[in-house]
Parts: C-alpha cells; sequence; structure tokens
C-alpha cells in the first residue's frame, strides 16, 4: 500500500489570499498605541512597514491578488504537494484517512517563504533594498534571507543567541544567501545593551530579539524596514496560499476533512491551512473541527491571558489583543523545537476566544515519537515543530480506530527537519525531557501585562 | 526576471528505464572472475544480489519496465522539477539557456532513491528481508535505509569512519529511519580486522566499506543481500528515469540542450541524466557535447587508468574493466564532499575511451564558488557533489557568453545540501584548501593492480 500524492496543474495555482477579516463573525480588536491607548494609524507603522503591508494588514477585502512576480517566485516550488499517507495509516491500523499537506518543499524547507516573498516584494517595490528582522529556530530568517537574495535586497538577522550557537547550519544557511546574522541580545542595538546589561548570560528569545529588529528599522530613517514572519494578519494572509491549495486538491480527491490540525508558536502555518476553510464553515458550507497543537513548553493558546501585550520584550511594538504568556517570557533550554513566541497571531487568539478552533498542549516526547513514526512510514523527517500537527494527528487517527470510524484528517506538515537533526539524535539517545511551563511563573510573568485595553 | 518551472504530468512518469547496453557502438567488456580470469555468470553473483538484478546486469533488451510498486513510490517526488534557470544567467550575464534538473526533492535528499528503491523491491519480493551497504557521504546509505523502511525490510550500513564521525546528522537520518549504521573498519568482519591490525587509525574508505558489506552478505547464507548505490549496469539503468523525464521536459520548454554536464564519482547520477540523450545521439538524431566533471582530488576519469581492477579494496568483489585510481585508494582528509570511490562505472568509463563522453577534472575551491553562486541566485543550496556539476555549467555559460553564443546547457543537481554545511561553513571561513592527486601516488596506486584482462 503506497501513500498518494495529489498534484495541483501549476495554472490552478490559486492568484489570490483569502483575508479572513471579511467573514469573520466579529471584527478584530484593534491594536493600540501603547502611549495613548488609543487604535494605531498607518502613520505609525510606517517607519516599519511598507504602505501596501499596512494596507493588507487592516483590509476586509475576501481577496486580495497575489502579484505576478510574487507568483513567478512562488511558482519555483508551488503548487506543493498534499498526500494521503497509506503507509501511516497502515501503521496505525486505523480506519482514518489521513492526508498532508507538505510546505518543505520549499528551497529554505519550509511555509516561511510564503510571506518572505511578497514582503520582500513589497518593500522593493516602495524602495526599500534593506531588511531586518529575528529569528528563532532559523526557518524565518533563512527564508527572509532567501527572498532578499532573490530580489537584490539587503538582509539583517538578529537571531535568538541559544539558537545562534546551537544551530550554526541554520546560520550558514543565511549567511550562504548572503544575510548578516547577529546574535541576540546584542551590543548593536540599546535594547540588547540594556538586556545585557542586566542578564550579560542571556539566552535572548523571540521578544528580544523582534525589540532589537525593530529599534534598527525605527532608527535607520526610512532606509531599512523590518519584516515579522508570524503574527500579524498580513502575514497569516499570505500563507492562505496553502489552504486554498489544499480545496482543490482534496477536490481531486474528492474527499473534505472532518479534522484538521495544525501547529501553532505565532500562528501562521496554522492560519495558513485553516483559514480557507474556515471560510466554508462560516458561510455554513461545510463543518470542520479544527485543531491548534502547542508545545507544553509555551503554552500560550492554552494557558496564557487573552490580553493586550507587546510583541517585543523591549516594548517598541503596538499593543496587540492576543493569548499571550507575558512579553518578559524565556522558553525553557530544554524545548528542542521552534514555536517559542510569547504570543500567539491576534486572529488565531479571536478565533479561539470565538470557540471556532480548539487548542491542546503536548509535551515534546510525545511529539518526538510521533515524528519518527512519521519519519519510517513516509520517508520524511518533519521539523520539531510539525511535530506537533503530526502528533496531534495521529492520536485523532488513533481515536478513529478506538471508535471504529473513518474519518478523515488533514494537518499541515510546515517543514522539514533536515537542520534539526541534532534534536532526533538528543531525542533516540534519550537525552530529551518534557518540560511543563510552571503555574506560579504564568501569573507571574501575566502580571507584568500593561494595563491598557 | 524568474527562473521557470517545467512540470511534467504524473500520468507521463517514464514506465521504463532505459538500457543504453542495447545500444552501445561496442559491448561492455565481460566481468572477470578474479580466480580463474574467466567471465563471471548469474551463480557467483547470487550471493549477493537477487536474480533480477544479474539479469538486469546484462540485459541487452533496450528498455526494462518500472514494476508498478516501484512507480507508486517514485510517485512520491517524481516526476521531479526540470528548471531553467534565469536568476543565474542573469547573475552570469550570459546568453546561455540554463536548465538544472533536480533531484534533491526526494525525501532522502538525492537522486539515490531512484534506486534503492527498485533494489529493496526486488530483494523483497525474492524473499530476503534485509540488505547491507555502505556509505561514504551518506547519500546512499541514508536512501537505502528509507527503501527498507518503506518495504518493511531491515538495513545494515557500513559507513566509511571519517563521515561517519563528520557528518552526525546523515547518520542520525539513518538511524531515524530505523538502519544500523556502523563506523568502518569495523571488527564486525574479518576485512575490518585486518585492516585495524594493520592501520588502526585508517578512516575508511569507499573501497573497505564496500569489502565490510559484501562480507557480510556472503557469510550470511543467503538471509542477507548487498546492495550497491553506483557503478553497476543496473543501477545506472534506475537512474535514467531523470533523463527520459528531462526528454519530456525539454519537449514541453521546446528546447533540446547543446552541451550536457553531470558530476561523476561512481557515475550513477551523470548516467542517469546523460544515458536517455545517448540514444538520440546514437540513433544520430540529435547531437550533445556531454561533459564529466569529477573532483581533482579524486580523478577516476581523468587521471586513472582503464583497466580491470577490484571494486573494493578487499579483493572480494569480480573484476571490472573501469577507469581507476587503484583498489587501495584512499582520498585526502581536505577533500570536503562526496564522489570519492577509486572507480569509475564500466559504462561510464566505456564511453569516456569510445570519445563519447569528456571529462575534466576540478578541485573544490572552485566548485564552492560556484554552489555559492547558484544558491545565492536559485535558492537551493547544492550537495558539494552536485557542484562539480555546477562549475561545470557555469563555465560552459561563461564561455557562451565570451563567444556571444545562445547556447542550451544542461546539467543534474543531484542533490541538496542540507546535510553537508559544515563545508560550507568551513568553505566561507577560508578552511578549505585545494588537493591535486600527486602523480607518483597515482602511478604507485596503480602498480597494485591485478594482471587478469
Amino acid at each position: 500500500m503506497e501513500s498518494i500524492k495529489y498534484v495541483l496543474p501549476e495554472n490552478r495555482m490559486p492568484t489570490a489570499w483569502y483575508n479572513v477579516q471579511a467573514d469573520l463573525p466579529q471584527p478584530l480588536p484593534p491594536v493600540l498605541h501603547p502611549g495613548t491607548g488609543q487604535p494605531v494609524g498607518p502613520d505609525d507603522l510606517a517607519p516599519l512597514f511598507p504602505m501596501e503591508l499596512i494596507k493588507q494588514e487592516v483590509s476586509t477585502e475576501r481577496y486580495i491578488d497575489i502579484p505576478e512576480e510574487v507568483q513567478q517566485v512562488y511558482r519555483q516550488w508551488r503548487p506543493t504537494p498534499l498526500f494521503r499517507a497509506r503507509r501511516l495509516e497502515q501503521l496505525l491500523d486505523t480506519p482514518a484517512r489521513i492526508y498532508y499537506k507538505y510546505e518543505g518543499v520549499s528551497p529554505a524547507g519550509s511555509h516561511k517563504p510564503n510571506t518572505a516573498v511578497p514582503q520582500a516584494f513589497y518593500n522593493k517595490q516602495e524602495g526599500v533594498n534593506r531588511l531586518v528582522t529575528e529569528t528563532g529556530a532559523g526557518q524565518w530568517g533563512s527564508s527572509l534571507s532567501m527572498a532578499c537574495a532573490f530580489f537584490g535586497m539587503e538582509c539583517q538577522v538578529f537571531m535568538v543567541k541559544v539558537s545562534y550557537n546551537q544551530k550554526p547550519y541554520r546560520r550558514a544557511l543565511m549567511e550562504t544567501f548572503g544575510a548578516s546574522v547577529t546574535a541576540s541580545p546584542s551590543v548593536n542595538t540599546q535594547v540588547g545593551r540594556m538586556i545585557l546589561d542586566e542578564h550579560p548570560d542571556s539566552p535572548g528569545s523571540l521578544g528580544i530579539a523582534i525589540s532589537e529588529a525593530v529599534e534598527v528599522a525605527a532608527m535607520s530613517g526610512g532606509t531599512t524596514k523590518y519584516a515579522l514572519g508570524s503574527v500579524l494578519n498580513h502575514v497569516l494572509m499570505h500563507q492562505t496560499i496553502i489552504g486554498e491549495e489544499v480545496l482543490i486538491q482534496l477536490e481531486l480527491a474528492d474527499d473534505y476533512p472532518d479534522i484538521i490540525v495544525g501547529c501553532t508558536g505565532g500562528g501562521s502555518n496554522f492560519a495558513g491551512i485553516v483559514l480557507p476553510f474556515l471560510r466554508e464553515k462560516f458561510s455554513g458550507k461545510r463543518q470542520t473541527r479544527i485543531v491548534a497543537v502547542e508545545p507544553a513548553a509555551c503554552p500560550s493558546l492554552t494557558r496564557g491571558l487573552y490580553a493586550y501585550d507587546f510583541g517585543d520584550t523591549g516594548k517598541l511594538t503596538p499593543l496587540t489583543k492576543m493569548h499571550t504568556l507575558g512579553h518578559n517570557f524565556v522558553p525553557p533550554g530544554i524545548h528542542a523545537g521552534g514555536l517559542r513566541y510569547h504570543g500567539m497571531a491576534p486572529i488565531v487568539s479571536h478565533l479561539k476566544e470565538l470557540d471556532v478552533i480548539e487548542a491542546r498542549a503536548e509535551p515534546q516526547l510525545r511529539c518526538f515519537e510521533a515524528g519518527m513514526m512519521f519519519a519510517k512510514a513516509e520517508g520524511i523527517i518533519p521539523a520539531p515543530e510539525a511535530n506537533h500537527a503530526v502528533r496531534g494527528a495521529i492520536d485523532e487517527a488513533l481515536r478513529c480506530r478506538e471508535e471504529g470510524v473513518s474519518k478523515a484528517i488533514l494537518f499541515n506538515l510546515s517543514g522539514h527537519g533536515h537542520f534539526d537533526m541534532q534534536a532526533y539524535i538528543d531525542y533516540q539517545a534519550g537525552k530529551l525531557q518534557d518540560y511543563e511551563y510552571p503555574q506560579e511563573e504564568v501569573a507571574m510573568a501575566l502580571a507584568g501585562l500593561p494595563s491598557v485595553g
């Protein structure tokens, strides 16, 4: 019994992104200025982002056309394949039909180029030749580095220090694409110096690295703009090409998911596969259970507070309403994978509050166990992040076996683990441990939230 | 200007491999038994290979059908894309049209699964449940491990010791697929113990690892068979799916190559893209220059002797006529990439003797320079092996610029470099050096060739 690939002809690749803001049952809470507590306007964001992305961030148009130049780059690896994982089904002895969308076929190895490419493009179009960003595990940094190389732009990446030291190969990938990579916290920024003064041994965090990148952009006088790889509305929207493709591919397979599973860090790959199916759900056409799986070590959706918070540790960003573990959150060193951000995308948070989606947190050992099963069955080594989605899908498939029902389970395999083999070595050597974020620490971190909103 | 992908619909995937033995202007010299000096028969090979592969090895049928079970597995990543590298053309400012076939989209990251899958299949079909092999850089070992996992077979891999120590991630990949991996030379075999007695610090070589794997198969009483990832006729034939796909894809592109470039180690990826074009050449239909590029540190085609030699250091294999650096050859430690085998595939050697193909040797620094250019332009990090093909293609494109002619240049990008980032780090840090195999050493190694044939 062999796994089946559903190929989408290139001429059926979607030519527009889907903007869920057009269809939300209730609108998103506004983004607030931390000083005034008032909603931010385009001018507040103009130092950081090109105007086209600022417009997309607040647009309520249902579809936004993908520029032809972006489509051309997408076509290097898109449409990505959808697979029916029949060998995995056989291994699990389940009556479930398991489908996975594989985003690891992009040159950077994950879904991140779906937004890196348009972000670079819109900046370039508005005359910006230099981007600055942060990266944790490195998926985002390598994707933006690649996009910048394609459009002949410079790229600077602040890489969370613990990853910078543990993942020299991800760093090498970015440098091969021509980016300059700095360990964060660094002495290059005011924020970095402040943090190093207080915590000279700080391992860094996404929150800190974002502060450094935002500061560089804000101080550049417009020559350098900032790019974020998740969380923001326009980023999630760029990822909807994933789900739009799957909708057509499942038509070819003559099937429709009863359950969709995605892993969540900032929320972009999850939203990318899920939002187009929500359009169907909101319109009452078809119903699907939607499950977000996050790490127990960074449980923003399941244990964070739904509140206004900063997007970064240095409090340089506006305030957004989201599930948050507090902007000072630093994930534990023993957590091997990505998905380490303190907050969750406002759109995903909003959907959770509206009970449109479910969420659960999984410890990392169960996730690696699932990833190993998947690798043996399907031949693809998932990124540790994606293992959370694999775990969720396998658990649903096992439940189908217990209940003796055949459901269609769809999940997003957001990237491969070729640059994360150390985590697999550690797992197989019994060196990884589970970690649950202690309730007292959650409470303490949340005590520091801003009082606005 | 964007690069263009030529997609081949799945239903146009070739269903037969091409056997060049049907069309060779002169037949291949026979494989000889080292004891008798007489041609070997099927019975001599039966302890090592399943009968179907032994038949394929000597077949003169023009086409051999790809079993449906193998096609099903192929379809997970095949047909692989053919790209027109327009961003690279732009970077080089060349009038040349550069095409590359990308085999790195396979789950194991190279062309090697094209033969690993049928080899596992034919063995399984004949009741064999365990395969043993060798690997150098790890491309072949991880591909066979994956194929064995797909067919529910055990896999043991002797990995050249220097790679075993330098490439823990490749090893982890094989182990994740369920294989057992042993550093070679090992104490597990008589050959390994002999070599360790004489050279306790031996870094290993492909020749030694082959001896160990062959010994394990030969002593197993038929429970374990041996699998080789290159060199043999049936292996090269399995790879012809590459070139067969390209022929159709170039029809879609309405173009035909003036020059084809491939990198050569054992010769299988080179043969895979080249042989179907040779069919066209032999039939007089169309002419194409064909260029093999090998490492200056392991220059079998350009500086080896065309003579009968053993395939392994321990002299356990039959004798084949090929370009060889001598079966005791150990490549220099400073050579970063694969392509380290002492011999060249008999078919490729034969074609070189017949002046059907050209060959050149390139030092590694020029190859990494080419790989870096390619990565920035096209977003894909080539395996160090594939960088030799990239170098060859870029040099031909630069010559087109000098001469002001627009030629079509096709090359095989045989795999990605995700597991080889240390070599890119070393290159960028200026730590790699060139090495040319000294003429005296060549002469000395060749003095030890067997006298038969």
